[in-house]
């Protein structure tokens, strides 16, 4: 997918590529990033399978981000008409990542944390590099894509859990240690079920696509869905992306389900209204592929349950653009962002967003 | 009460004086404050009974500017040591204040909505008015006095409602429309008691001081703390103020009911500190008063209850400075700010803080 947006005709900076690197769960992609007049353009892209939770998932990225540089300096074709040098890479990863571009908690990436991804990749690939949070790059691409007056915009990822980043005032928010935007721990429910983190009823327990799973589940043993066990040899294998397909169907009880999920969706985002007054809330990740079935349902829901966030507001509530390559490509911007601000050793710092 | 903080002494403006008015429930507080090298200084107060569920507390506070702006220009003495003119005014306020400076929701100050309120002092007093809310108001407060490298910092006022404020790379956050920082508003129990909002388990409903009341309320009629009817004539007479009394001189219903009142404050600081990752949580209005009463308890219950808030971080809990007269020197501050960024009609954005 080659992914524009238009820009000032007057911001008249030379394109500049960088790859930006999403590691997930199960994989890492990398996008070689045109940055020119006109926006961004994805010129290529790489995709390796990997787990986040093993130690190698560093390996990963240095290979993706190697082949990106290499095949940017010397192939040139359709998709990467003029060879030019990578000059900056931006990594995303699920996980709290210091100033220093340090992994300091990844519940979902256990095996990055402690590492120093940030400085391993500078010495193995000669680029400066930057190393942030994958929803805070899913908010960077959807502040560069949706339109550049938005100033105040909060991205919601929905996946494995919830991840989350902050726009305000046209700047990325990073927070005191860097771990801002964390909206998945967010308490809705002091007696719900209690989260890996140690805390009860976290918003990610019932919002994140394994929190759909949940839902699902619990409903198939309350006997209130009962066709979906159809879906799955074991009810206890039932995961959101069966209710995701089933909805897509009309299946009755998969609607049922997703209703109850869209309004665990619709109280969180509700909370980071009334919180943070944004013009636009952006839904990605697994879940949010349903599109309008999800971003419809919440807007519904926002304005017949949750008036103090919606009543004399006009907030979009938006799919993530870009996709699956949302933190890719914000993590590409990010990078391009570090880079034009000089050298910051030491610090990490990516240079607040302008 | 005079206010000082250090600067550096290198900051060199000049003088200059503003006068920083808080509208409450009951009462209209003016600061006249001079914003020197050395800080902020509180030189002369007024304060003047009003209901800020009438229309006429803006005749409140025309009177308290004329009042303090008169005696500023004509009287020295101790408190007013060189006569010297008022430069600008701002003002604060228990509600929702768009840009233009118009009050558009005030569920506590009715008495205002729809009015513009920054118009008419400007008309009134010929000088530039600020007009805000009272919570942000108290965190540009908190971050003056507190420390001036303090970049992120989130304010709580716990009163009739819940206010917030909110200071982000130390700037105050906005928001799309001027609603940012509502925190009171955000859903803590989806099946709690229904808010006069509209929705149900806001946090205000358990965590503001009418909350502590209700809690107290509640375990009277639970048979939980039965000590507590001995407070008042009517047991639905009890109210937030009888419990921080009885807190003080060791009431163990009293005790109790805090307790788990303080819970509450906790879960929602928690929520905060997840999502926006502060270097200080600070506590302001009626409740905060008993001081480590509460900012003790929130420390802990966070380091117990709430990992996701508390691990691998240091965030300071602390009672917001400046006390009752916190939110007038915040809207002395913002009115010193707006003033020194020149004048911009009709927007009534007072400028970012820097």
């Amino acid at each position: 997918m080659d992914t524009h947006v238009r820009r000032s005709p007057t911001d008249a900076e030379p394109p500049r590529r960088t790859v930006g690197i999403d590691v997930g769960g199960t994989k890492t992609l990398g996008l070689l990033v045109e940055h020119g007049p006109a926006g961004v353009a994805v010129l290529d892209r790489e995709r390796v399978p990997s787990r986040a939770d093993d130690p190698s998932a560093v390996d990963a990225v240095v290979g993706v981000a190697r082949t990106l540089t290499e095949r940017s300096r010397i192939r040139a074709g359709e998709a990467v008409p003029v060879p030019a040098p990578v000059t900056a890479v931006g990594v995303g990863l699920a996980g709290f990542v210091d100033r220093a571009g340090v992994v300091r908690a990844a519940p979902n990436s256990v095996g990055l944390v402690g590492q120093d991804v940030r400085g391993r990749l500078e010495r193995e690939l000669g680029l400066p590099v930057t190393v942030d949070n994958d929803a805070n790059c899913a908010a960077v691409a959807a502040h560069a894509l949706i339109e550049p007056t938005v100033a105040d915009l909060v991205a919601v990822t929905l996946g494995t859990g919830i991840g989350g980043g902050l726009i305000v005032g046209g700047r990325l928010v990073r927070g005191a240690r860097g771990f801002a935007g964390e909206p998945g721990h967010m308490v809705v429910d002091p007696d719900g079920p209690r989260c890996p983190c140690g805390q009860r009823g976290c918003w990610e327990r019932y919002a994140s696509g394994s929190g759909l799973g949940w839902l699902a589940r619990r409903a198939l043993r309350r006997g209130d869905a009962p066709s979906l066990a159809e879906a799955v040899a074991d009810p206890e294998e039932l995961r959101g992306e069966h209710v995701t397909e089933l909805l897509g169907v009309g299946n009755r009880d998969a609607v049922r389900v997703f209703d109850e999920y869209a309004r665990w969706v619709a109280l969180g985002v509700a909370n980071l209204i009334s919180l943070l007054d944004p013009d636009v809330v952006a839904l990605g990740g697994g879940v949010a592929a349903v599109g309008d079935e999800l971003t419809g349902r919440v807007r519904t829901i926002l304005s017949e349950r949750f008036p103090a966030a919606s009543d004399g507001r006009s907030v979009s509530i938006v799919t993530t653009p870009g996709g699956p390559d949302a933190g890719a490509i914000g993590a590409a911007i990010l990078a391009r962002d570090a880079a034009a601000a000089g050298p910051q050793p030491g610090s990490g710092r990516s240079g607040d967003r302008r």
